[in-house]
Parts: structure tokens; sequence; C-alpha cells
């Protein structure tokens, strides 16, 4: 593995996932691997689980970890190639890229969309950059279009879950939930495209409008009924999204889509998933965060050894 | 030790302070017994003293740290239990508490007073559902009503520094001074509350009206004319706060209060103690800070040996 | 060495920038030398280099590191004495600096100047002070008026990349270039003391009115046609600075001062220098930045191994 940045970097995913689990019964197993190797934590965009866990992962791994909140400890980054640098970008990330990759042996970047325009958030020019001109192993920390340690974590933990006992592939259900801001569908897409590689029955349900993207759903049974959806699911994954197509806007604000007991009771006992930062009883019913079903701490408690597996590949795949 | 939140806390307060001064002497006997072990500083506030302290004690025990102005790099968070979220505050306290508790075997937080409602100050909701919520030792890096590790230092101080030729206990008198601001009770709250474990002649002297909470000077000798307090003093601890009957006010800016040499003459040649920062030449004269009975910076520099005794007791109690 | 904040500072300006190359070698030769030993690293103004190269210095020599942008995480220092301390500044340096001293064993700092009173820029008193109160060894990671770390890495690359046919020195050109924004004298001061010292032969070019101080560029050769200063340079250092007699002052935005290709053709193939961040078509035209003759990127990395230079010689001369 050369970069970390979406499931099609990673050759075996059974194989990662397995490793996480490993990792999380024994965490300092490799706790010399990391030595004399430092990793750089790039952040434009706030961060708690991402930054703590990976982190962590480092230390369990002994490498050196030097964060930078590089948006408030550092200035603008400038993207485009060709302009003359004279507006209040200081720094073009051509040099920002270079110089990290003299001082970090592993680059971790987080750069959220601006949810303005589409193309240029798609194009992940902060991402591909990153990597163009470092010359170094690049770890998504959440780009504008995916958020590839937060899916890694929820397959882990969904693995780590499944009823065994069941004779068909679990159901995993995401389902849209309201939010009252415009968020980005990196955590969507991203989940999306881990569930189409993994053993599983997966299927999407949202109100009209918020198809995400056909490079990440390809292949998704998208059902507009929740109710319908939700039938029978093992684990439901909630999530909101602003839409791709009227990007950015908020289309729809039904409260109904709010996941609560009710709808829970037509799942089969469902686990309940989300990537937190959650806002009660908007987007999931505190009866439901409160309840039995929900697993959302022990699926970010999983960040860290998601983090380490990942960590662990570029460590033993390049140096 | 379960929690380090106030004097309360702690079993053997004699203990704790001669363990911080063996610790002052060897800072490097125990720098093993923090191995695997993370501690989480998470500030909702501005800090100097108490996250280096607490960071350089925590490396002195082997500890990995991970330090998060959570204010600034993440969101704010929601305490209450029964909102709807949606407010500004993108994650609830016992989500991001829970979370922490999955990443952190140890967790100090720092958190202010609003100053505007003295029940929800008062109640200390932050610290309260972190430590329910997260189920990992927790630390008050200074909360809404006291600042437990300040205190500790300054008793640590007091004891190191106590002459020991008196035939009587020592006079501490804990002095209201003026300020442009209001500010928190904590110091002041906490400060009284030690003294009054301890083996010291205890006094607060400070303006009509500016009493503090009776759950923490219970014991203590008022003495509003503050001439009369400082006599015979061997130790002035100097300190402004705001009102607890009229809360958050300053109701009096009597610059009679701040301490200078003239007052320190009619104590037994006292020890000036102040927890810093502290407002020059408004709290607290130059004169007195720059003179041989300023001791400040020795009583700044203990703040790292009373975190230290705290973290060893947390570490060797509870894993 | 006490301190490094100037090349005034270093005993055997040849002997650093050896061991530095030496270090670039084998980075972990002294790795175990820091062990016990804190930096404190204090950022009064953004950094993305320093900071970075510095703390990877540190953890090279096995040092425990601790930074705080105090300007963002704390609050404002008063640096003036004798005045009442009622204003927004809620610390006097003289406290935070001897509290800085008791809790770390090097003390790094930056400092960028107002650019509004020449006197009390270039008067250095947070450097000053830091030094007076702090009792510690103090590295400047910039102060108002000089950049030692930036210019030994600069000697640092000049000393590694001089070709070794030359049977004459090597000649060095500082050119003044183009910017939207005044920006301080430090990185032009600092580079020129150093070269001063060097074996090298040194050229200052700028336009009428930026002519640095004198205690600066006393006997460097002062050339304000640009095109005859560049030739025949074997290294072209590019950089803008504000106006030193018209204190802070842009007096000139000439385009034609910065350095194209065309202009680095009447050079010796000079390898070109910035010490970065580079407002690109700006400061530097793009063609060169991405030209061979750039050597921006090396220059960044030899950060860690000057500041490990320095951080190694003051552990051994203080310890």
């Amino acid at each position: 593995m050369k970069n970390f940045t979406s499931v099609h970097d990673v050759d075996n995913v059974q194989a990662l996932v397995q490793d996480a689990l490993s990792i999380k019964k024994d965490p300092y197993a490799f706790e010399n691997l990391g030595k004399h190797k430092t990793l750089g934590l790039i952040f434009l965009n706030p961060s708690l689980r991402t930054r703590l866990s990976t982190q962590k992962a480092a230390a369990n791994l002994g490498m050196n970890t030097m964060v930078m909140n590089l948006d408030k400890e550092g200035w603008a980054l400038e993207t485009e190639d060709g302009v003359i640098m004279n507006s209040n970008k200081a720094e073009h990330i051509r040099e920002a890229a270079a110089v990290l990759g003299q001082y970090c042996d592993i680059i971790g970047i987080r750069s959220f969309p601006q949810l303005r325009n589409r193309d240029d958030d798609y194009n992940e020019l902060i991402l591909k950059k990153m990597i163009n001109f470092s010359g170094r192993p690049v770890v998504s920390l959440e780009s504008a279009t995916r958020h590839p340690l937060q899916s890694l974590a929820d397959l882990v933990t969904i693995t780590e879950l499944a009823p065994d006992f069941l004779n068909r592939k679990p159901k995993v259900v995401l389902t849209w939930a309201p939010h009252i801001k415009p968020l980005p569908q990196a955590v969507p897409n991203s989940f999306a495209e881990w569930m189409l590689k993994s053993d599983v029955e997966f299927v999407i349900t949202h109100p009209e409008g918020y198809e995400l993207a056909e490079e990440f759903t390809n292949g998704a049974n998208i059902i507009y009924d929740q109710d319908k959806a939700l039938q029978d699911a093992d684990f439901v994954y909630v999530k909101n999204w602003s839409s791709y197509s009227d990007y950015g806007h908020i289309l729809n604000s039904d409260k109904s889509w709010m996941l609560n007991n009710k709808k829970l009771y037509k799942t089969s006992n469902a686990r309940v998933m989300h990537c937190l930062p959650v806002r009660r009883d908007v987007e999931l019913a505190s009866e439901v965060l409160d309840g039995q079903n929900s697993i959302v701490i022990q699926e970010a408690g999983n960040r860290v050894f998601a983090a380490q597996a990942v960590l662990k590949q570029l460590l033993m795949d390049n140096f």
C-alpha cells in the first residue's frame, strides 16, 4: 500500500480488517516498528476522533507524531497552478507538501470540501497535490469526498459484531438523517464504497434528490422508502449529507427520517452506527443513542485500531 | 484515588504533599509507571502553567500525552440533557466523554465558569459528566468552582517553606485583590478548602460582598479588615475573585486592597503567593513581586510535582 | 554557547555547519543526549517550517518537546516595565519567562516585529527578557530582527552545494523581491550577518530605500543594479523586506525585480534559495521555482539539521 485515501488503495480489505482486530487484542505488538519514523498530522479543519485516534495509533507503533492545525497555526494554502499569488494565500501547496515531505515519513491530511463548487471539491486537489509533491505516503484524515479511516473502523466494527449464527450475509443499511447544516458527502460516499467491497447485503435509503455520486454507490440497492429499507437490517448506519445533484444544498428537513425506537423495531434488532459527532434528537433519537443497540462508542474506539492497521501497513510496505 | 477534582478526592492530603516533595528530589524515579498509558488533556479555556506542568509531569512518568484545545481545534459541547441539538453545539458531552474514554487512560479537563448563572456554574456539569460518561479517572485542570492542582502546589510550597522554628502553626492569609475583570472563584474556593484540611492557621480577608460560598470556607476565620488580617502572617496568598452573592460582578475596585511593601511590613516577613497570571500594580505591587518575599515562581514550579504526585497516585490506584 | 539568537552567539560558525552536515548523515547518533531534557517551543506568531523542523530535531536528540502557541492558546504578554497592567495584556513577560524556565530546560521563542515603531522592534524586548528572566538557554525561532536557525540552514545548504571546482570563493547574492505585504527584515538581516562571517563573496542588491540596518550589512557589497549584481552569482537568495529607513513601509513594487529565468541566465548557473513561504510569480517566477536551479526544498529540509546542531551544542555546553 502506497497511500491510504480510499478503499481502492487497499489490496486486501478483509486482511486489513483482520489485522485491525488482531491489533485490538495486542496493541503494542509492533511498538518498535515506527522507531525513527515521523508522522505529520495536518489539519485544515477541526477534528476530535480522527486526530486523537490516529495520534494514539502512531504512539502504539512507536512513531514520533507532529500535529499541526495549518488553518489556525499556519496560513492559507494556494492549490491552483498558474495563479499569481497576490491573494490572502501565503503559500502554495507545491512547496508546503514538498517541505512536509522533508520532515515527515508519513503525512496525514484533513481537508473538507467547500460545498460551493462540486467539481472543485470532487477534484480533490489538496489530497492529490499532497501525494504528488510530498513524495511520501499520504493518509486521508477525511478529504472532500471520502473518510476512509472512518469507513475501515466501521467495517471493523461490523465484522466484530456481525452475528455468526446468520445463514445469510448481514444486512447493512445506510440511512440519510436530517441535520440543520449542509454536510459533506465524504462519510456516506466512503462507507458505500467500503460496504460494496465487503461481504454484506448493502442498502442505501434517502429522500429523492439525495442520491450520492454513482462512482461510490454503483451496485448498491437504493430504496427511497426508509421503512422498507430498514426491514430485517442487522446494522443501520445513520448519517446526514447534503445534496450531490443540487450541490451542497439542503433539500429536505423531514423529521420523520430521524431514526427512533419505533423505526428500530422494524429491523432485525439492528446495531446502530454513526461516525459522530451526532446531534441528538435531530439526526438520531436520544432513546436510540442511549439504548442497547447503539454501538457508536465502540465504533469510535475502533478508530484507533483501524488507523494502527493502516500505519502499520504503510510502514511495512514503504520503509 | 479515583478522580482528582477536589481535596475531598484525596485520602491523605499530607501523604500526597510529601510524595510531591519526594518527586521534586527525584523526578524520574517512576519514569516507567506510565508506560502504555495515555493522558488526554482537554482544554475548553486557555492555559499556560497547567498545560505545561501537567504535560511535563506526565512525561516524567513515561505517559503518552495528547493535548487538545477543544474550544479551538474542535467544536462546542452540549451539556444539557433532553435538548434537541439544533444550536451551534455540535456534540453532546455524553458522546465526547465516552469517546475520550476510548482513547485515554486518564483525562484532564479545564472548563471555566461562564459567570452568568451561579447554579449552572456551581453544578459543574462538564466535570461531572466527563466522569460519568468517560469511565476513566478524571483530573480537574481547573473547573468552574475549583483548581485543585493549583491548591496542591500551593500547599506543597507552604510545606516546603514553612519556617520550622515556629512554636505555632504557620499563619496563612488569603487576601482579595483588585482586578479589572470579573474572575472566577475557583482558585480561592479551592485554596480555602485545602488550607482547612491542613495544619495551618487560616484567615481570609476581603471587602464586604466578596464572601465565598460557605461550603468552601466553613471553619475559616474571615476578617474584613485587611490590615488586621495580615498581622503576623507567614504566608499571604493574593487573589482576585468576583462576587459570589452578587454573582460574577465586580463590587469593589478599591486600590488600597493591593498588597504592597507597606502592607507586607505588617506581616511576620510573610512569603507572598499568587497562582499567576498576575497583573502587576493592579493585583499586586511590582515592589512585592520583584522583592525577596515573593515565591510565585517557586510556587509555579511546584505545579509539576503536584501534578506528578496526582498522576502517579491515579496510575497506581486504577491500573 | 549559552543562547542562539544570532551569529554572534556562535564560537565557531564553520564547526557548527560541519556538525549539521554530520548530523544529516547520521541523525540519531546522539539520540540519548536529550534524555530528561524538555524543550519548550513558544510561538507568538504562526510557523510551519520552524516549528516542525525544530520539533523533529529535538525528537532526534531524545528531548521531550512542548509546543505552545501562546498567542492563541494563552494570552497577550506585557513587555514594558513599570506599567500598571490594566490593559488587555494578562501576564508580564517577567513572570511568563520565569515560569517557562521552571518547566523547560531550553526555550525556543518566535516573536515577529510589529513594523510600527522601529526602536521597539529593534530593541528585541521579548527575546532579551526571555533570556533574562527564564534563566535558561534561549533559541530564537525568529525574532523581530533575525532568523538565525534559517540562516544557519542557508549556510549549511550553500556549504553542501558549493561547487568544489571553483578557484574562487562562491558568489552569493541576496536580492530584494517584490511582495504585496510589508515583511520584516529579520531574514535578510540575519542572512547578511551569517554570510559576512563565511568564506563567500557576498553581494546585496535592492532598490534605493531598502538599505538594511548597517549593523547587519557592514562589509557587504551593496549594488543597486540587480542585473550587475547577479553576474557570475553561484547562489541567489531571493527575499522581500519592507523598508528600514522608512520603517515598515513598501516603497517599491517594481515587478521587474522578480527573479525569472532571463535573469537567472546572467548568473553562473546559480542555485536559487528562498526561506519560504514564497508567493509564486510575485516574489519569484514559477519557472525558476519549478526549474532545476531551485534548491528551496533542500534548504527547508536542512532546517532540521541546523536546529539539531544548535540544540546539540546547547545540551552539551549547558548541562
